[in-house]
């Protein structure tokens, strides 16, 4: 394919793709398919000879649409939302017609230096402490990373490599082996499960701290453990909090946690992969004070803020700490400027070395949004979650399972488990609208999460109506 | 942005990337800013309301392509070559536009299952052992990861957790970290960084095997190393083999390695990331022989397979061992058919949680290429590093440094390590061509990466004649 087919065939993918977008309501938001689906439908091999565009193109309405589960129908409600926007679309184009890899302030100097100051914008947008930027002479600064998991990873890795060194500066017959052994993180028991993740691939013990009744964690109830562990000759290390927890959108009281980690030495990482989007907004910021007392910081811009995946950005106060876990620096990827202090080569600030170029995604979609219209869309969502929930309120038969802060309700069925499972696996069978469970307080409790861009209030009373038609039935086949 | 707009939007960007492409050669392939250059161009914060599509479009040449590395440019020779080609271009608008994040089969059935079907594909025109393709049956099967340092890191996990799990089975009272500290992986010590890093992550000793006078590992400096380490007690695990190093291009020797890690149980894993591509052509897959020792392996179809960054594939013949590592299940994450052992959920096979749709892009290249058509585009660019080595050799004033075995052709100056400094400084300088440098045997040598799509032999030997004057130049000014 050559440049003028790519033009002709490029414009008819940017045709398809805003067909798809705005039909995408008429489709079916979860697919019929069974497991297996999609083998006997294409050829064992790849072909020999080149094939047509046109047969490839025909093919995904054939093949690949029938087992798409729609993340962007306004009848999706499952998980947490990803994020798609048009002006995000476009930046993406040109991303991958760039198609650079900048690994290094020298791969790309754009790459590298656009991506500093959109983590500066964007910091001021979230009112970040000033330590957290980094400016042109800060010691801070923030970095785009594939998701919050590696987000996360990466902090732990930083804070283990710093323990370690630190102890060893004290006590240099103490091996590396022996200190790991006794290092141990925290995290919420509502934590992500890649927390606990990152965790086992960091080879340290993680534990969870037990979240209150509203599924947050205290001061008191992470002091205690500190105290116990620090008695059994453990090392405490690290402490992941999260700002909205994914079963119920559940705050740790970082202003309690925050102080504590301070005094005990221990690097506080804050995990708001979902709920981050939102203090751009002045009404939510509070849920982000004490964000002060932590080491870093991060939040998908992909989930809420209309940056297509995947961008989840990373802040930390000191770059030192994050670089110096395993900066290596083989002649190949050498360049001139390196040692002159002024620039960032961000794959030391990651797992993987290669990098797109994804601040583009966050430039064109703060510019063609601007601050006031990504506020606008975070309070719709805010908006249509509050209106489910007087719906689930007004209904003696439900309950609201959790306080619902931002886009997320969690509500359920007055009885037992039993019947939310069938209320459920009778709402998916449907296949009208999608949903996904969480657990809270031992009770099985369903989500609705406000998710896509184009989802209006008649999406959300439709979506009630149906649960509401679905419970009746269910309800009506009891015996009495 | 609404639709519409996107419609036109859309198209004019399809034309901006398309005059890009065709005319890259026109623009200098290394910029010429300085650290710090972008900041002042563009204001300090965000706008508070939306700016016009026109004023974000226009900064595009004032702000982001005067910092730009242009890796596709014909003059670009250096690291390695980065895919990139029209069809994966509008394979990743679509997945953009479906937006799906994958990480379970319910989350998106299509997203997964082309997947498997595509790493089937690509192992079979690899003519991988039957044991690493997924089929029906198989026990194993490819996933798709970010990069090959996450998927050496995936690969080393899954190592450490299997040995972990197969010492506690006869020693239950040795802790995880009593084995961990006495483990120790190795590879070529012409290994990539990541391979290193890998271990810093992965809390392992890492040994680097050393190589012989081609840059390659052979069976007997192995064996030597696990026999001394068996002796201190060590617990060897691991061997990251390389087949293309990124300083030469040397290939270790698997088909000695291979049987010497079967029986020491030693899990090897291959890391062609760049050579891979190179077996689809049958005279190049003589360099995978040995593969079937292997229980893992990976390339990345990003590198040189015309598939847009980031696709990199990794293959594993028991897939349990990699699942295994760090299988988790919140509820929020259960699907009806998971526990059916006919589904695949890729976030068990990766350290993020997330993923996009990136086989799509596998799929519109092996379509619209074909095989022999991929095959025609490997052998190009090795008959262009052929061209390229012929140049040199036929000069006295130079010499090669390593066998030419696919596109890089690693060369130098005979004379002292500051002589070719200076050389490349000045190649770099003069911005015509880019190019890195690598160290082997001490030596300073010059690397020439055949890398854009649309490099040609009249290109190579402009590049060639550029360098000539050059060293002319500087050999002139030395003292006789």
């Amino acid at each position: 394919m050559d440049a003028a087919e790519f033009r002709r065939r490029g414009k008819e993918m940017v045709d398809y793709v805003a067909d798809y977008v705005e039909n995408i309501e008429k489709r079916q938001v979860y697919p019929d398919v069974e497991p297996g689906y999609l083998r006997p439908l294409i050829p064992e091999e790849a072909p020999e000879e080149a094939e047509n565009y046109e047969d490839v193109v025909k093919d995904i309405e054939r093949v690949i649409m029938p087992g798409v589960t729609h993340w962007h129908s306004p009848y999706f409600y499952a998980y947490f939302p990803t994020a798609h926007s048009f002006p995000a679309m476009l930046a993406d184009m040109l991303c991958g017609a760039i198609g650079c890899i900048g690994f290094s302030w020298a791969a790309s100097p754009a790459c590298t230096e656009l991506e500093t100051v959109m983590l500066d914008w964007l910091g001021k947008m979230l009112k970040l402490p000033e330590d957290f930027l980094a400016g042109t002479e800060g010691k801070g600064g923030g970095v785009i990373q594939g998701t919050a998991s590696e987000a996360t990873l990466m902090a732990l890795l930083a804070a283990r490599s710093k323990i370690i060194k630190l102890i060893q500066a004290e006590h240099p017959d103490q091996s590396e082996a022996d200190i790991t052994s006794k290092l141990v993180a925290y995290s919420s028991d509502q934590a992500h499960s890649s927390v606990e993740r990152a965790g086992l691939i960091g080879g340290v013990r993680m534990k969870k701290i037990l979240s209150d009744n509203k599924f947050s964690v205290h001061g008191d109830a992470l002091r205690r453990v500190i105290e116990e562990d620090r008695a059994t000759g453990l090392i405490p290390f690290f402490f992941c909090a999260t700002l909205g927890t994914t079963p119920s959108c559940a705050f740790d009281c970082i202003t309690e946690l925050g102080p504590i980690c301070n005094a005990e030495k221990i690097w506080m990482h804050i995990d708001a992969a979902y709920a981050g989007s939102a203090f751009i907004c002045p009404e939510f910021r509070p849920l982000l004070n004490g964000v002060e007392f932590a080491d870093s910081f991060n939040f998908n811009p992909h989930k809420w803020l209309l940056v297509n995946f995947d961008c989840s950005t990373l802040w930390v106060k000191k770059r030192s700490d994050l670089i110096g876990a395993f900066k290596m620096e083989p002649l190949y990827l050498k360049h001139d400027h390196q040692e002159s202090g002024l620039v960032t080569d961000y794959r030391h600030w990651q797992i993987p070395l290669g990098r797109r170029f994804r601040s583009l995604k966050l430039w064109f979609v703060f510019r063609m949004y601007g601050l006031k219209g990504l506020q606008a869309y975070i309070r719709k969502h805010v908006g249509l979650a509050k209106e489910f929930e007087s719906l689930v309120r007004a209904d003696q038969r439900f309950e609201i399972s959790a306080d619902v802060v931002l886009g997320l309700v969690c509500f359920r069925l007055k009885g037992s488990n039993e019947l939310n499972e069938t209320l459920l696996k009778r709402i998916n069978s449907a296949r009208k609208i999608h949903l996904v469970p969480c657990q809270l307080a031992g009770k099985f409790v369903l989500r609705f999460a406000v998710c896509a861009r184009t989802t209006e209030s008649r999406h959300v009373q439709e979506a009630w109506c149906h649960i509401c038609h679905l419970a009746s039935e269910l309800l009506q086949e009891l015996p009495h």
